[in-house]
Parts: C-alpha cells; sequence; structure tokens
C-alpha cells in the first residue's frame, strides 16, 4: 500500500534518451539509451515507448538530440533540427501529441534561431524545450487525476483497456492516473483491465504497473468486457486516448469503440482522460494506422497462431463516435456534450456557436 | 474452389475411439486413439476435442467404450456405462448436448437392459446409438446449413466467433455450416473470424478450416469486432451455441454477448445456428464453466504475458439475452421471437400460453 514513484519511461540523461524498453515488459526492466534520432525513432515505431503522450516526450528529447549531434554551428543544427522532425513525424501516423510536441520544438528553435541563438544557445533551449513537454505532462496528468477523481466513488470497479499508465506519458499516467488519484486519496477501489490484442499492452504493461502500485487489479481478456460489465460489478469504464478532435471523437487503442457501445448498453459511463496535447482542434477525420499483419497472426511475434499468411486486419486503433463518450477528463477540466462548445471553451478557441 | 469433405473430429474405429487434437491445430494434425474412458474424458477437459455437438459424440463414443471394455456380463457393463456416465458428465458443465448424448446413452442401455439384452447385445446396441447420434448431428448441420442458407445474400460479409465449424460437431458445423452451405450454393460471402482469447480456436480452428475449405478469410483480434462492424461493411454476425434456453437466451463462447451488443447498435443481424440437442427445455439459467486462471495469464500455456498470480477472470461462456439474437437456425427451421414460443413448436414442447 506504500506510495511508489510512478516510473518516468523517457528521461534525458547527460546527452542521452534514456527509456525502457516496453516489448520486454512485464518479462525483463531493460532501460535502454541512445544519443541518436533514428534510434530514438525505431523505439516509437516499434513500440519500446508508446503511448500518445510518452511519444510526445520522445519527440521532444529525441529533437533535443538532433541538435546536441548537430555539426556546423546554429545554422547546421537548424538543419539537423528539420531533418529529425520528418523522421520523428513518420513514426506513427494516429497520435497526434507526436506531431504537437515536434511543432513546439520547431517553433521554439526557428524563434531563437530568428533572435540568433548560438548553437550552444540552441541546444540549451531545445533540452528546455523538452524538459518543459516532459513536466507540463506530468502536472497535467496530476490535474487530470484530481479532476478524474471527482468522478470515482468508494467502491468503483473501473474497466480499463490498453495502458494509459506511468508508461504511456510522461509518468503519471491518464485514466491511470485517474485510478492512481483514486487509490491514493484512500478510496476503495478494484481495477478489471482488458489484455488488450494485439499487442497486450494491458496484461504487461498496466497489470504491471497495477501490481507494482499495489491497486487491486484482475485482467480479462478482450472479449470477456461484456461479460465484467453485465456480471463483475463494473461500474465506470476509463480509458485515455491517442487523438480528440473538437466534436469529442476519440481515436483510442483498437478495441476502445466496443468497450464504449457495451458500456453504453449496460448503462454505465465511459470515460476518456487525456492531456489537452491530445486534442486536434483542426482535423475533421482521424488517420487510423495500420500494423504488420504479423502481430495478428502471431503472439507477439514469438507463436504463430493460425494459418500462415493467411488476411487479417490490423488498424491499431478505432474512433468512439462523441454521444458514446460520458466525459472527456482534462487538465483543465471536465468536458461534457456537446464537446464542440466545452473542449473549445477549455482550449480556449471558439465552440459552438457562441 | 474444389469441394473437400469436411473433417470428422471424433468417431469409432474398430473398438477405439480416434480424434484429431485440436489443441495442436494449426500446427500438427495429430490423430490419437483410445480405448479408455478416462482418456476420452481428459481429451474433453483439455478441449483436444471441443464444440458443443462433438462433445455430444464424444461422449456416445466413450459410453460406447465403457460398454465395450467392460467385464462380467450384461450386469457389468451396465455398471461400468454408468460410472463412465458420471465421469464424462463431470468434464464440462456448460454445453448441453453432453448430458443430452449421456442420458441418449444410458436410456438405450436400459431399455435394452430391462428387455434382457447380452452383454454382445448392449455392445451393439452402443454402438449403435453413438453412431446414430454422430449421423444425425451430421443430418442436423446439413439441414441447419440449408435453413440458413435462406439468410444469407450474395456479397455478405459474415463475422463468426469462435469455432462452429466440423471440428466442434460430428462433421459439417453449425454456424460454419450455414457458411459452407452459402459458399458451396455459389454466393460470393467473406468471413472475418475473431481470434477468440484465450483459447484462440477462431485463429487456430475456424481460420484452418476456411483456408482448407477456400472460403475466403480474414482474421482479426476479439477487439477489432466494432470497429470491422462499422468499417468492413460485415452485414451479418454468425455464431454456434453451447446450450439454449426455451426463452432463447444463447449460451456460447466469450465474447459472444459483446459481439451480439455491437451487432444490434450497428444494426445488423445477429444469428445463431445451433442443433436441437442444444436447446435445454427445462433450466432456467446457466451454470458457466469458469477454467484455470493460467489460461488467461499465458498464451495458450507456451508464453506468460502477464505479472504472475494477478487475479483473472476466466468464464468460457457468456449468455446472450433473446432481445439481442435475431433468430436461432436449426435443423427443423429458423425460430424468431418470442422464442417460447418459436423454439416451444419447434422440439414440440408446449410454447408461450397456447
Amino acid at each position: 500500500m506504500g506510495k511508489r514513484a510512478a516510473i518516468r519511461p523517457v528521461d534525458w540523461d547527460g546527452g542521452r534518451v534514456v527509456w525502457i524498453n516496453q516489448r520486454n515488459i512485464p518479462w525483463k526492466e531493460e532501460w535502454r539509451r541512445s544519443s541518436s534520432v533514428e534510434e530514438l525513432a525505431r523505439a516509437i515505431e516499434t513500440l519500446e515507448i508508446r503511448g500518445a503522450p510518452a511519444i510526445g516526450v520522445a519527440a521532444g528529447f529525441a529533437l533535443t538530440l538532433a541538435v546536441w549531434g548537430a555539426r556546423g554551428g546554429a545554422q547546421g543544427a537548424m538543419k539537423a533540427l528539420r531533418r529529425g522532425a520528418g523522421r520523428i513525424r513518420s513514426t506513427r501516423p494516429t497520435a497526434v501529441n507526436l506531431f504537437w510536441a515536434v511543432q513546439r520544438m520547431l517553433d521554439r528553435a526557428e524563434r531563437m534561431h530568428d533572435e540568433g541563438a548560438t548553437l550552444a544557445g540552441l541546444k540549451e533551449g531545445m533540452l528546455e524545450e523538452a524538459r518543459a513537454i516532459q513536466r507540463e505532462d506530468i502536472e497535467a496528468n496530476m490535474a487530470i487525476g484530481r479532476y478524474g477523481n471527482s468522478l470515482v466513488r468508494d467502491g468503483d470497479v473501473i474497466l480499463t483497456h490498453c495502458n494509459a499508465g506511468a508508461l504511456a506519458t510522461a509518468g503519471y499516467g491518464t485514466s491511470y492516473g485517474v485510478i492512481r488519484a483514486a487509490w491514493e486519496s484512500g478510496k476503495d477501489i478494484r481495477v478489471i483491465a482488458t489484455q488488450t490484442a494485439p499487442l497486450y499492452q494491458g496484461a504487461r504493461l498496466t497489470i504491471w504497473e497495477l501490481t507494482r502500485d499495489g491497486i487491486p487489479a484482475t485482467l480479462i481478456t478482450d472479449s470477456m468486457a461484456a461479460y465484467a460489465m453485465g456480471n463483475e460489478g463494473v461500474t465506470k469504464v476509463m480509458v485515455g486516448a491517442d487523438r480528440i478532435l473538437l466534436n469529442g471523437s476519440v481515436a483510442n487503442k483498437i478495441g476502445t469503440l466496443g468497450l464504449a457501445v457495451i458500456a453504453k448498453h449496460v448503462g454505465i459511463p465511459f470515460y476518456v482522460a487525456a492531456p489537452l496535447s491530445t486534442v486536434d482542434p483542426k482535423s475533421r477525420s482521424i488517420p487510423i494506422e495500420s500494423r504488420a499483419p504479423e502481430e495478428v497472426r502471431t503472439f507477439l511475434g514469438k507463436v504463430r497462431m493460425t494459418v500462415e499468411d493467411v488476411p487479417v486486419l490490423n488498424p491499431a486503433f478505432d474512433v468512439t463516435p462523441p454521444r458514446l463518450v460520458s466525459a472527456i477528463i482534462t487538465e483543465r477540466g471536465i468536458a461534457r456534450k456537446p464537446y464542440e462548445r466545452s473542449l473549445g471553451n477549455i482550449i480556449g478557441a471558439r465552440g459552438g456557436k457562441g
């Protein structure tokens, strides 16, 4: 029951980026270090680093590496930075935090460059900006936890999907942050985590975090969600997000949509918790990443489970429509329908017709 | 595209029972043989033989073995038969076909014994009865296929769960029988099969059968069902059943309930195909088998996927309420709501208030 500091899955360590290889959890706690932008990009593509906010943080540090490793003065650094930005943007298409973090780093560098910054100045500025992204994400997560905790009651049984914990963020968790905040405030809660096929982030990562934090946890297959909601007293569903449109459409790990449909059918609330860096105020639709067929044909590349070369679908995400989303918990408050207005007000854009 | 005979997963072969070990599909086609009731019971418990109708057939042959191996004349055979019946009944609690087949074998033996049958007569009678269960199941499946085919349209995309194919029956398939009949009648259909965690009967068995039969197949994780129904043009869901109550409640592989809820939400029909031996006209609720936690903590006992000893749920089945079931396809016709009346009429019991 002791309060243990949340893990920081990606961090800066004296000129290098250090991260925990999430592909190897729960079997091994392997920390990796690199000063190569390309290695960071691959770590994001292969899901050694995953979770929308965490890849935002990783993007910040990756672009810091680009500048730290640059030759040819400030001019060369800007060139390396832009090249690095292109590479990092190409890693994963759905999570918007990645693009947001890359843009934020670029904007800061352009501003500094325009103001005549030296290479040393750019290096310092980039690290400062990446650290700020990291720190603000933790602060945002803690604020999400506080707001979200107002929705949690003593005795709640919370069903969650995939991993939106410390591992998925700078180090606290979004939907897991709400669970963490509720638990730390002394509420008697229980968490049911789905395995989350095909990459099993729920079984591997969320259960690992829950066990580490001493929060009562039960593992189910994805297929048991309707049974659990009907027979195991689940009182709410709480998930993270990879991208949220202003109308309240939520892209999150494949399987989320089914959980939202079932929650609606059973009559329990379906909550999404995410920092505002996840909100995409510009797009009207969300590109869905389609991943390699072998992820579905095998168990984590280790054991084949079906006929060779059988056609598969492998969308990494699905989109839950706003009408199925009971509320979106952000670091600046809880948004409810209509989301154009509530999210618009929160992010300071013009919402609704007002 | 050639028509290939469906596999017979359990059969009688000169004093022994022969079955394909379904735990090893798709990796190996291992045929096993035994004359031991205990070995048959274990094959059912460990899912070497699985699928409600197939375990009914296996039960028939197992009790034939009991009599064939008996000592002490007709008296001894009856004793061995009753002992065998107890053992076979203890293997799996949910599928009603098992109990139905055991009772049918016992009734036949008791009748023969009362009429003074010799041991030789009992042996012959038991084999005849078990063969009849097997033959009638294939005939029932083919009839289910014909009735079900009337619901299938050219261009249909059918989502199915678990395995209700030849492997799950005496040798044709229930929901898969409908797919088979539609395909053999020349309809252009496509099947989307779920992996069906935690034992992956969809990925291992259904995809194996579909590939073997040349029917266009796509594999998805269980968590992709809502995405597939919303984005991949699924036109109907078609599943088997392990037990059906007279009110139309359907126990089937865990995950079925979620599919039914999503189908309802999306507005596509949800069909159940099963022989009348699956209908339980007496019970008002269905006992749900809870299986070993390691099934959920590991991938098929081969690779651990989570923290050791984490609590899990592992119900093997869930129950879909009648209001989510568009129709139940049986060998004597298609039943629709209210099921008390339609199923009652079909099985010849008094349905509704009539």
